[in-house]
């Protein structure tokens, strides 16, 4: 265990999240090289400890959430376990929760109160909705961030009902942007000593991520809806059909419609209904049923190698098993790592996507079982005693 | 104008980024109070001037993802362009690029290049595959990582395609990607001296996004795929018709569930087949059909309203027009805001969702028109007169 290699070495993370959104901010961080001590409920854990897949009694969904921080657990709700929290702020860079806006005040730990024993503290906080507004305290999860934010309203086909993206997208956005905020805020704090509170919601994350989409109707008045997988402007740039599944082909221009012409050698696009970018926009249904004589014949693969050999843009819509079989995703890219876990025993994560040349991010530690460091943090950072660490456990306060 | 408010005040930044991916990063930066100074090519700018929506001539689409940044044009081509670059790398912070890799270091701009000049530079690049393995120098656009990461394949309905994400996803989980890097490289380099390359690819932003979907398959064999907007684990959690479009009931246990049939007061959702959360998921569409006929009569407001009241999580589907005009998004988070614009006039954007306490992001300078600032970067960064900026003009190095 390395503890101090990376970018973020040296700065130090109390993780109070739970389940996606904010376990992947301090995930990030972690990565990184900070010293993420994850608090979590004693005899309970996170709640994402009993998400499926279990691996030996493990959950694969924590594990990979959880990998490089440290654990601890820690009774919040006692004044002990308070004040013990209290103290480890008081040596600390961030705190990062997930409660619903309102929980860390109630008890007595909300950012005002962290404020008083390190001015210097970045509090990052991930919610639904945020901490101000009318909707502040309502419950918040992927699913009503995608709703809320528009995503759903324009993602799927003309003839299907709004739809959700496939992965917990306003989880992991949310994520992100409480990332970006702690480390922009941290910045600052060590040039001039100054704390701050960085305040997350999903739904405003997804928002910000549709900037494109809100562009349109707020300086059109347009309401942009379901296109399915072609867009509004250029054609052909869509998904096709192939003999065992479906590619990518991307023509934005009429140089590289021409190369598509050339390779695919079907008269019917040479047709005059076909000539401009703004003509094939108007004909894309008919052009796509052309395209897709060619390529229903061939597999995947062999589309997409004809077309890039003649230089144009392609690529295959994989699924999940050729992804973490790809040569360059998992190979050259490092994008799924394997770690040994005590308890699971070998098991492959999801890598980090952030490449540093000098300051690599890595994946050096398991995430812990629940409690696994709590003698260890105790006695390093608040120099306790195993006697006083046992008697905390006896007493439930870890 | 305000440049010296903000977290990220003093941080200097030369964006040579085009489009999304980039410029998003940049004006994350920019908007935290970064000096982020966009640089485009003499007469034609970054691609996406010419972009719809256009107001006045200007695009909406290029004036949201550059606000705050002030512009200068120059000829990289040139090796008069490249000195100018060189020396301004000399006294700034940051470098982000977008390029093709492989573009920069054929300029003789690349990291190695940049590094000889200032050893402390961040040099943040996105593209579509990153800067090592075989699909390296492939074109990358959004529509392809969101197909080879995965995403494509887990996002629709059963009996659709494979199916995109509305929004350029890919590209903004990139730049987000680019962000987290470049800022904790910052933090790196505050206390060491030591600059650092950033190395992003769409194709591993997204695969980090989908990471409990890889992780399904890596644990457990199981290829995930389509299933809509529900979830495989727990239902009724999922979108349902309303009268004037869809509501989404996220009731992820018994008490949920208990309490919604309190509200519903429809017999059959007592049958046995429904006891508990498995019964439910096995009998997942029966279930709907059943909670449809009480959903098709209402509004989304009104259903929104009443399961809210009995403590049932629920949302509305926004469509873009009710997202832009609700209390809390549009109001108290101020999602969306105003600017003048000295051409465009009055335009909209989207705000910026991380929200700080004590440093708010601003949106405090619309997007520069091309070359605006060309005489006041030269003349406060390297001095130049006004007679020499106006001979780089004519010779079309500006």
């Amino acid at each position: 265990m390395n503890k101090q290699s990376g970018v973020l070495s040296g700065v130090r993370v109390l993780d109070l999240t739970r389940v996606l959104a904010g376990p992947y901010c301090g995930m990030m961080l972690a990565d990184f090289g900070a010293d993420v001590i994850k608090i979590e409920l004693p005899g309970k854990g996170d709640d994402s400890r009993a998400n499926a897949p279990q691996i030996n009694g493990e959950s694969a969904y924590f594990m990979n959430l959880n990998r490089n921080k440290r654990g601890m657990t820690l009774n919040l709700k006692s004044e002990e376990g308070r004040q013990i929290f209290l103290d480890l702020v008081r040596d600390s860079d961030v705190v990062l929760e997930n409660y619903r806006p309102g929980v860390m005040e109630k008890l007595g730990l909300g950012y005002e109160d962290l404020r008083k024993v390190n001015p210097a503290i970045i509090y990052g906080a991930v919610s639904g909705f945020g901490h101000t507004g009318p909707y502040s305290k309502r419950a918040g999860y992927d699913i009503i961030g995608q709703a809320m934010s528009g995503l759903m309203s324009t993602t799927g086909w003309p003839d299907t009902p709004p739809t959700r993206t496939g992965t917990a997208i306003a989880d992991v956005v949310g994520g992100m942007s409480c990332a970006i905020g702690v480390l922009a805020a941290y910045v600052n704090r060590l040039k001039t000593g100054v704390g701050e509170k960085v305040d997350i919601a999903l739904v405003d994350s997804m928002v910000s991520s549709l900037e494109i989409i809100n562009i349109i109707y707020l300086n059109t008045g347009r309401i942009p809806t379901r296109i399915g997988n072609r867009y509004e402007a250029i054609y052909p740039y869509d998904s096709f059909q192939a003999r065992d599944g479906y590619v990518i082909i991307a023509c934005g221009n009429d140089k590289l419609y021409g190369l598509l012409k050339h390779v695919l050698q079907i008269s019917a696009l040479e047709d005059e209904k076909f000539k401009s970018n703004l003509d094939r926009v108007a004909h894309h249904a008919e052009l796509k049923e052309i395209i897709e004589c060619w390529t229903r014949d061939l597999d995947i693969d062999t589309i997409v190698t004809l077309l890039l050999d003649a230089g144009i843009p392609s690529a295959p819509i994989n699924t999940i098993d050729r992804v973490t079989q790809d040569p360059h995703i998992a190979g050259a890219r490092e994008m799924f790592v394997d770690i040994e876990h005590p308890v699971a025993g070998k098991i492959t994560m999801t890598g980090n996507q952030v490449k540093f040349t000098h300051n690599k991010a890595t994946i050096r530690m398991p995430a812990p079982t629940l409690g696994q460091h709590n003698y260890e943090v105790l006695k390093e950072r608040l120099n306790y005693s195993d006697e006083k660490i046992e008697q905390l456990i006896r007493s439930g306060i870890l």
